[in-house]
């Protein structure tokens, strides 16, 4: 048993859908979530400012005693999760491999999608490890770079939606994967969408929700999960704090604060 | 007469464009860039952050020993603008004055449209401006998220950037707005599709090349000018150097370097 928080980052908001799994899987857990708010999008920036960001995030988060970090951003985890953990000694869970195992477990025609921000994209992160499973797998890659702006704009079900989806998503679609990556933490809010678009007999594949579970199954397998108390979560943020609570009380329906914190030197 | 460097600085390289119009109208300046390449784009951003973020630049600049500083940045002219020349002394210029009496000079019916990032609609600077240069003017404020995003994917003349801009314009064109401020330097990109929605009676203020005609102004106006060479120029940016260089060469027409730097710490 280990009543230490779990420290979860991501470039901003994203990581909250991260959040509310944890919250229906591991209601016991306490968290400190940093969104990255000042310096997002992550996901038109190099790798190498991901990874010094990231490992900013880190520094600031082992003040609070973690137990365990979760990458909540898929453009972090694709670009930043190896050097993090050569870093710092302590378990830490991105979005990515998760989401492999579980698109490499759905698929039956062994044709994958995978869409995310460039930098992601770039990466290569998904296609490396998908081919590490099973050699034979063959994956198609798309980065959808106004896929995050059209979410923070609100319009997840509008026609301007709908043809940005149709223009990112039709090579997917003439590649007949049966498989498809939703790799950044934005995109499960197009869901409804992209599944018309790609028809109903391509299974969408959601990392956030695949990672928690493989979370809570690391703390039971390690006896590292809390008992006792329903779990208290702390929310920092670099910028436009109001903006993330309101987004955030929605999201996770419970109230919450945020305080503002610099870590630009941490 | 003052051979000093002129300082100019960007969230990215939206403000090659204000280079550009230098390269036209003062050849023989000298001139050190920053573009916050790491941190882009602003235009989400709150006010304190990109009041910080600008003050970081405003002291690395300085050390460049520039003689004066253009705010190539609508973002950065809207928000941080007074808080830069209450804390630096020297010249420094926005892009959100110029652009305000250009638009003022120009309307006939007083009823003119200001399009902008999130942060600049929201700061009211163009709104506050024109009001000052003449109580009876008619503003109406869009902000337009999705437009620089859309340039950055390079659909300058798509069907998708035509239903967007269809849709956050129709509200400026039922006002019947004679006047129109492309108040992001982004914005001129996509100059020809606002236009065509617009209308050809419709005037399209571009405040950049506005700035450098009222720097020149001020340069020749206070013997500040350099005479007797070639211009200089030195291009820094915070990430994604290679990008930066390839868009720089497209858009000046001239072999560029770019040196990354960190100035969180500035």
């Amino acid at each position: 048993m280990d009543s230490r928080k779990i420290g979860v980052f991501d470039s901003g908001l994203g990581g909250l859908t991260v959040v509310r799994e944890m919250k229906r899987l591991l209601p016991k857990e306490s968290l400190v979530y940093f969104g990255d708010t000042a310096r997002l999008p992550y996901g038109s920036k190099s790798k190498e400012a991901i990874v010094r960001f990231s490992k900013q995030i880190m520094r600031f988060l082992m003040r609070h005693d973690v137990k365990a970090v979760i990458i909540a951003c898929g453009t972090a985890s694709a670009n930043a999760l190896e050097e993090l953990r050569a870093t710092f000694d302590l378990p830490i869970f991105g979005v990515v491999e998760p989401g492999v195992r579980e698109a490499a477990r759905s698929t039956r025609s062994g044709r994958i999608g995978i869409t995310g921000t460039e930098a992601t994209i770039r990466s290569g992160a998904y296609e490396r490890l998908l081919k590490q499973i099973n050699p034979a797998l063959q994956v198609f890659s798309q980065a959808c770079p106004l896929f995050v702006p059209l979410v923070e704009e609100g319009w997840f079900e509008d026609p301007v939606t709908r043809s940005v989806i149709h223009r990112y998503l039709q090579e997917l679609k003439k590649q007949t994967v049966d498989t498809l990556v939703l790799g950044c933490t934005h995109y499960p809010l197009l869901r409804k969408l992209v599944q018309e678009e790609m028809g109903e007999e391509v299974t969408l594949v959601n990392p956030s929700s695949s990672a928690v579970q493989e979370v809570k199954a690391f703390l039971e397998c390690h006896a590292m999960q809390t008992e006792d108390r329903e779990g208290q979560y702390t929310f920092f943020a670099s910028d436009n704090t109001e903006k993330f609570q309101a987004f955030g009380q929605q999201v996770l329906e419970m109230p919450l604060t945020v305080q503002k914190i610099q870590i630009e030197t941490f």
